[in-house]
């Protein structure tokens, strides 16, 4: 018997599908009553999906049980270096180095000595139109924690 | 002549006057006119500031001249890795690595081959009381470009 | 004749066999008679199993020779640094990383120079309930060896 | 005027006098009546201590304000890579790359997808008397945060 | 159904058949009446084509749908470490090691506060002959973006 | 007698002094008659300058021998990594990443096996006006060389 | 025809067959004639063999040609990272670590400017029974190599 | 009052003092009645020396009390990596890195799954006459440590 | 069809031949009439043979057209980390880390500013007796190259 | 009593000494009738000098006892990766990557199982007069050391 697919394999199974039946990632988030921006992760293998969730994308896309198995597995999560490297995601990385230490300094004045929660943590994306061109909108939404003996 | 002081002793400077003198960064901005994510940035050397200021917020803080000369040059940009890893700044670098490619993935879907600019760029902190905890709400705000030859 | 199987792949066996039928981590380490992190960490590919050991698992799970072949395999230890990132390990490196010199510190002082044995070592997990939300408690226990010339 | 000391050369100068005046660590936490673990890491630069904690240990060790401003002082986390590897620090690491993957699935078989937080978080350190010889026991004691969107 | 054919492989099989048949990248180029250096980007893997354009290629150079579809597909962009050490294209690398301080400090000069987008940005190769010896001559026309906030 | 002033330290006196008298790069440029690109990577410590050269600049300056003495001297080329992370830079890195591969294509396509030089090499910089925003406009011109045996 | 199996390979196959024969190093080292650490290293690929040495073996363990072709080949020497961080082997490491400075100093005390050959060298392995635990004696011995010009 | 002196500048001292006095370490360590590789490794700062080893050193080699207070701090051991790269220190390296699989496999042959302790541990130095040139003879002895939960 | 063969394994292709066959690389290079160094280091992989002079090998070792065709691509030039540090190769990083400002110097001294091509550049192999132990003579040979603007 | 300077400073005294006095290093090794690249990589601090030459290169520059008893001093050989980064020296390590196999395989060929020693060594630097432009020649003369064991 073989092991359960990697989660890399299933991502890549259901980007083909999608790109070859013209789905978007927001429809798939649809589909499934789920924030789009959570939905893509899960589906690039960043977030383990229900049994019942990972069925109803496999159903629509036309994907076989292996890939519905391998998305409700507990992923490992995180990007490997190469792919951080691309322009896209770099830009996020670069604005990080440039304003990482500005938020901490406000975190702590706003907040105490704590952090953002990266795990009680939503991410929206939208896009607003702009007369200079539309403009690409993240909010990073996380509970205060504060370091707590 | 001694040369300009680097930006790196100027923002020690700052932050130490301003924690003896008991003031925000908040305060900081509000004395500029300026937005409090990119002051609290300028000043921790990430952003030059017009010599006009520089000498503003050091009048403010009690610092000399040559604090002033420093605000007011061009910074070469960026944060040492040392400074990256800590927790109130890794929590960003770990949500990005979780939720970087589903951002690229729906940049493209939305917008086509292109990037966030994280030049023409914004970004807001804000807090947003919660029953179950308040959170920290950070919006990155950047104009797309598209992958123009 | 095919080398013995990586234990690497033979914890993939496992693993995917131990989701397939329902069974949790703490039922293996029950039939094995064995302590649960241990076990865990075993099958994971950390430890060798005896021979013994090695069978009663794969009976249980349907595995065939060749996997417990593995199992029973003196390992080479150790966890690459794409796995460390995930978010549930990285917590561990991190909070090391903020006590790590403390705890040097504290071992010095009540037990003179040496460390914390890393092979003369159990660890415990247990989960303590708690109104605010339970917790993780994980109790890691080595005998001091002292420098000794 | 200089700015404040960073907080490393304030724990070299908190180290030698407690050395130089032959107090131990927990003796400076029984003075505060605060956490041994918590203490000794606060003074060597990982935790923020309150003015309050910051004169009364200064006070005890003869150190002058400017010891005392840097105790106070919201710290950048974390330890360079030179002093992870001492052998004292690297066991916990060894521990860890052993046990890490081990760990986050039992976490997750337990409470479910999410991680034990190291923010509201202590840790305990103690000797346990054993025939074969003394053991270090060391108690991680987190929250459990479960990924939530 | 497999998933579609990763870029690096589709590059693969573009340029066999383009050394097979003999054709240069300048005629590729042509074919689609596209710039010479973006379209051997492309075909590399470093910029999605439309349908029309894989399509194009792939039928000039006898390759088959599957090939076509990954030259389609949105990239995730980069080139590896030990291929940036191949000396052809670390001469660049080590130009813009002596030279890229300089270009900062003249963008800064000339344009203020900002950066030559690489995203709005062509690249330009052509021979100039030169009686000392023919010469490379590289053109990077990138829009300056500045800093906006 | 002290010895030779680091050329690191020397650029910090050219351009401290030169932004303290309101002068320009290519104004150094012009009073030596010297390409501009050349004239500020030697001012920032790349180039050697003969002894009337840096004697020039200090007289213009008004800086004493001994930062003279500096610019004169043979350089060991290249920039921290930390620097070439300044988003100005980078641009041009990732301007590589994503065209070094095609680039060296071509030149193999152009001129056969080989490189363009690093050292018999000029680079330009210039303003090109546009409608859409001005443009960056660097020419990288070397010389081909072969591999020869 | 295939090429010669990579030494890696051929390591997998003696281990294999060695552990489900119930065979030792120690047996393989005797049935050879050779030195045990000598004979353990060359079958884990770091020494050439003699084409009669490894086809002894090879009799002696059931493998077939192409282990013994492959065993016979001239290696590439050095063991992975990720090999080196197991614990067995990182006691050595740590060892080094701690203890090279001191070696160093004495070399150059006892011999004057030069080095301990790491080729004209060899390695012995023992057990020394000890009433506190028996011990792992490992002894070092190669031959001065004086700098000479 | 200033912090103690870090156990690398009094290192420098005892070096440049012992080396001004044409002593050897052989000396020193017959001074303290300690073995010969442990003398000089505390004496570089690898080891904690008792107060009276530090002011009997220092009191042969006319230091002052300032490095014999440092001689007996705790240190935090190890050597950072340009100075492993010292083509002395470097065999040991590279010995290690082309025998250290041989040795882990016959530590877990001999003795079972475990390590050789770098804790309770000794190295011999000697030199061993040899016709074909002298011998450096390096002894690691080290206890047996049993995986043992 | 299938793409080109890579350069590697048309290296594993030739050298596997070879040793079967018993022939040496001087063999090989007498028979294509091109030096010994560039021989070897192309059928290695990294310099382009011509067509004529790739089959013309393959024919002497029996080797097909695939190999063939592989020998004759231009190659992506350069060694992996884990083969440089092989020790017989290591030795001249180590040499040109303790020569390599000496040689700088030198160069400059001698030359001006500029390098020694490793383009227009041969390396020859020759082994000189000696009564004490023959020794192996590489000679770098390659054309000063100035820099020139 | 300050310790023996830094190996590296001495270096910088020396170089800035005959810069200033306008000496070659050709000229400071005939000074000492020593050969031309070891003398300048001793005074650039990677060999010992004997005291009298020592004091017979500060004699000449006209340095002081501290900088002769430095280069008396044993060192800690090697040079900073930033260092071996310029251009001039950058060659040799990309003439080392493309030629080091080949060098191996060579040197396996003419001498068996060994390596080049880079102790028993010497490099020479000439200059050879070519009408297509002077040529840097430098040989490498190592003494062939095979595994012994």
């Amino acid at each position: 018997m073989t092991p359960i697919m990697p989660k890399h394999d299933a991502a890549a199974h259901v980007d083909s599908a999608r790109i070859r039946q013209g789905r978007t990632w927001a429809e798939l988030a649809d589909h499934l009553g789920a924030p789009l921006v959570w939905t893509t992760a899960a589906l690039l293998g960043q977030h383990p999906m229900t049994a019942e969730q990972a069925r109803s994308v496999c159903d629509l896309l036309g994907l076989d049980e292996a890939v519905a198995e391998s998305l409700a597995l507990q992923p490992s999560r995180g990007t490997p270096p190469e792919v951080m490297a691309d322009p896209t995601i770099y830009r996020f990385t670069e604005a990080l180095s440039v304003y990482g230490p500005a938020l901490k300094a406000l975190i702590h004045e706003e907040f105490g000595d704590g952090i953002m929660s990266a795990i009680n943590f939503t991410v929206d994306f939208a896009r607003r139109p702009d007369p200079d061109g539309d403009r690409v909108v993240i909010t990073l939404d996380g509970k205060f924690l504060d370091y707590r003996w």
